[in-house]
């Protein structure tokens, strides 16, 4: 085992850090061959399993300059589980994949707590995870992180393009700033166009740069599920890369559009000084950032009271940002 | 857009690259935002599901230095999929995240080609993935790779330590090599220590080193997953990091321990050369090679004809290594 070590590859580091896995989880059962999932079918039907991978993005690399990684977690488990929301399922389970150049083990437990921060607030189970120790292969501390979620359906129950109609309102819900996209440019804009540290602050900002850009992606599923399941929300786009246009999109069937107000909503402060920063065009910043929006519903006219006054009681915050109108899956997006 | 691009992510490279996986994969729902999979459950009572995620590590330095991308995915897949078959439960489907510094299409490409070849390999299928742009995190044309398996079984099927008898016959299963582990190693002897290349040829091997390092890991659930079904295998243990001590303690109960005698299998020529250029100690080899076997099945006695006949039959190399005797989860691997 000596020789494996003076390789760069520590196994006993990794098998100290699956104890404290263990631990901050609370799932004593982590580190065997596979992680257990018991389904419990009573209440489905014709149950269909949905499943998303994921990672971070080069908002890994703000964390890792910035030495605060106990949030880029919650991102990962985040940008799975809105994903299988948005199919109209519950997550189950999750897993991770941590691969760094050389275990840190204390590091490695801060980002693995916020993976199990994030898989508690979206009701699932962490059931396993690896950490991959490769040397040469991730150099300057850097580390990568994808996720694994599994929801589950009735497939009566999976949302469908089918269920949309003219005259759908569109909700909005408030994202927590930039979540996990668009960290290249952000970075290009903030650290080569220009020598922003870490340490500054933007005017209009209530914090420093590394805590503006590590905000976590906020996590959906305890408010909008039970909507969900109550057979209120016809549709939901989950906004990560390529924004508004991309995601919504993928929602839409051949023949209808979906028309947004910007007036409705308001963009987020960190995202009009990129803009001024970076030149931006609204065209760039419609494709790259969620604009303020994290999670958009498509909602029946008839339901949207009731599911406004449900979000909020949640803590959501909550736009009527646009309608779905007759048309070709377009995506407009008005100034006025 | 062009903002974004030109900060290095190409969101339309990842577009055409998805239509590009859509055709290998002959999955034309890719690209959801969940990928989907009804569950048919009329052969289950209890169903459990297994779930197990894992990466290639630094092989994959290997087939970059080697530009050839083909196999790591089987690999990946390998890794996944036969530790969910260690557990007695089938694979149903398959997710892979690629993380990369640049988008090159055509590697990307090979890339998961093999992973369609392993999953295919498994009986699974395909549903779903990640490609990652991610400028500055990966330099020097590296990328890393992390799979996801889940898999099913009834409860009353999976593979309980509660099974294993005193007596148990181990039989192994001829590995194709290096498999992937012991990577770190491997590269350090041949490339630190020593100075080869990868075009040359080691005594005793019929093919240089870039192709026999990247020979990908086998694939047994074809194989073995008939043979759990019928219930002639009492435990599986899949031989990865750690080698034969760690990962077959890991089925032991308590009051058994695991006999191997070393003269009953052949060891790879290649581990041979690896031993001797590293000046490895018996111990060191053990702990981080497969030595030959890349799973090994602990059968009840009166099966062992039967299982092994089955097994020749499927196209495994299969050899008598051992037995369970009493004792405490000790791994004794006995060289005479």
């Amino acid at each position: 085992m000596d020789a494996y070590k003076k390789a760069g590859v520590d196994i006993n580091a990794g098998y100290k850090l699956v104890n404290e896995i263990k631990s901050l989880s609370k799932n004593t059962e982590l580190g065997a061959f596979g992680g257990m999932f018991p389904l419990a079918l009573g209440d489905y039907r014709e149950p269909v399993l949905v499943s998303g991978t994921d990672g971070v993005g080069t908002k890994l690399l703000i964390a890792i300059q910035a030495g605060l990684n106990e949030t880029v977690g919650i991102d990962l488990v985040a940008m799975c589980v809105n994903d299988i929301l948005a199919q109209g399922a519950k997550p189950l389970f999750f897993l991770d994949y941590l691969g760094v150049g050389h275990l840190d083990p204390d590091q490695a437990k801060h980002i693995v707590a916020g993976v199990v921060k994030g898989v508690s607030e979206a009701g699932a189970k962490l059931i396993g995870g690896e950490t991959a120790e490769m040397p040469d292969m991730y150099t300057n501390g850097h580390y990568d992180l994808a996720g694994f979620a599994v929801g589950i359906a009735d497939q009566s129950q999976l949302l469908k393009k089918t269920d949309l109609s003219e005259g759908d309102v569109l909700l909005g819900l408030a994202s927590n700033g930039l979540h996990s996209n668009g960290f290249s440019l952000v970075r290009d804009i903030l650290f080569k166009q220009h020598d922003y540290k870490l340490t500054d602050q933007l005017p209009g900002l209530d914090r420093d740069l590394k805590h503006e850009l590590l905000r976590p992606t906020r996590i959906y599923v305890k408010s909008v599920l039970p909507l969900v399941e109550q057979g209120f929300i016809a549709s939901i786009a989950h906004i990560t890369g390529g924004g508004l246009p991309e995601n919504v999109a993928r929602i839409l069937p051949e023949n209808l559009a979906a028309e947004f107000n910007t007036n409705t909503w308001p963009m987020p402060a960190i995202m009009t000084e990129l803009q001024k920063l970076g030149q931006l065009s609204f065209d760039d910043m419609k494709h790259t950032f969620n604009l303020g929006l994290g999670m958009v519903l498509a909602v029946h006219p008839e339901n949207v009271a009731q599911v406004k006054e449900a979000l909020v009681k949640s803590g959501e915050t909550v736009y009527q940002v646009g309608r779905l109108v007759s048309g070709f899956k377009e995506v407009l997006i008005r100034k006025d």
